[in-house]
């Protein structure tokens, strides 16, 4: 059998899971997905995702990679994991890769989704999905907002105690605002992220959104490098890993 | 405190309940909300729902009423109820009613919406809310079956064996196929149903539209009043209560 290195596109409601990444006595996707490789193919493998996502995130794009050995062909892997994963966790693509692709390391930029649900009362088939906090916010000066977090900036401000990386200087490409029903997504893409970064945005442009802050405090709110200087977490539902680019 | 006729529309995922109508030692929705309308008001309560939908079925037009005396304003119950209630449970409205009013025999019809999901991996966002059963159907000869069910007929052969109401003649007055992306719907609406009987339907349905039967056989099925000459039942989780009407 020839030694492969399969590239794994995944999607997944986080609701249940304790995040991305193995750890011990908890259920994570990682694990699930390892465990299905393994039981497909006899062998224990490592399984790269590119985001370790937290606990309740979402995802429709993340990218994961193993090295392996198996005759299974690459054309019915994704519908074979698929049979053994549990049902909130899909293989959406398996594809044969260059030996030296690293599902990691090869990333150029990351893609979220965070949703915001408006509406009076929660929806119970969104709920999972989004941020329900009802009320109006105020899009237009989120937009604006949104607008000042693109660039290559030390984003120690919204990165939550945990973040352990020696730099918080990351580009952050796309920022955007939009409204759909009752919904308010924003989409931020970024060359990477620190911990908790995306939700600390997202709960930053909603205090802007309800008024306590004018967009331009966001460039005060980056300058101060101080996590304390920022708005709170948004909750982790509302957060979707959306695409991985290579 | 006046004494008060309280209906309630409501809407709920039912995956993580055994169904609507209360049993010991199980979670069921009509608990969930005679608990919460019982903290709410500090005295014990029956809530009449019109449907009691079996476990893992959903609604978001389920109809319920209960008579007590509370001081709680109309307008605030319903958000003070959701506040109590799970986040897979709201209530959608609270509203006054007169006091003969009863959401279960002054029901006319009620709807039902079923979700089949062809494309060929599951989303996991929507696998709760569907029944994901990959491959073509051919819609138009399911359209073609599904106006054979309309009408009043007896229904015996979409009845599973725990019915026990003297009859079984229902009027079905709308029984619709459509189609999004990927997804078809079968919309039935009745006088009232059999146990189990949109999802025996439904089940019939996509063996028409899978090719083991033309659409005439329905009309040879009905006359069955047969279970066994029906197709095989269709899983919960792709049907929704969608509207009672009174």
């Amino acid at each position: 059998m020839a030694y492969r290195n399969i590239k794994l596109t995944i999607a997944y409601d986080g609701t249940a899971y304790h995040g991305w990444q193995s750890q011990p006595d908890v259920d994570t996707i990682q694990q699930c997905i390892t465990d299905a490789v393994e039981r497909l193919t006899g062998q224990s493998v490592r399984v790269n995702g590119s985001s370790r996502t937290d606990a309740g995130v979402h995802a429709l794009g993340q990218v994961a990679n193993c090295r392996i050995e198996t005759a299974v062909p690459t054309e019915n892997f994704a519908k074979a994991l698929n049979r053994i994963l549990p049902e909130d966790i899909a293989i959406l693509e398996a594809s044969d890769v260059d030996d030296d692709f690293d599902a990691i390391s090869h990333t150029m930029t990351k893609r979220y989704r965070y949703t915001i649900c408006t509406a009076p009362t929660r929806g119970v088939m969104r709920i999972r999905y989004c941020w329900h906090r009802p009320g109006a916010l105020n899009v237009e000066e989120m937009r604006a907002a949104a607008k000042l977090m693109i660039g290559t900036r030390d984003f120690n401000s919204f990165a939550s105690a945990a973040e352990t990386r020696q730099s918080s200087v990351r580009n952050i490409i796309d920022c955007a605002v939009s409204v759909e029903d009752d919904n308010i997504h924003i989409d931020i893409e970024a060359d990477g992220f620190l911990y908790n970064m995306v939700r600390n945005i997202v709960g930053t442009l909603v205090e802007v959104g309800r008024g306590r802050w004018p967009a331009e405090t966001i460039t005060t709110i980056i300058q101060a490098k101080d996590r304390a200087a920022a708005g709170p977490i948004a909750p982790a539902g509302g957060l979707c890993l959306t695409k991985i680019n290579y």
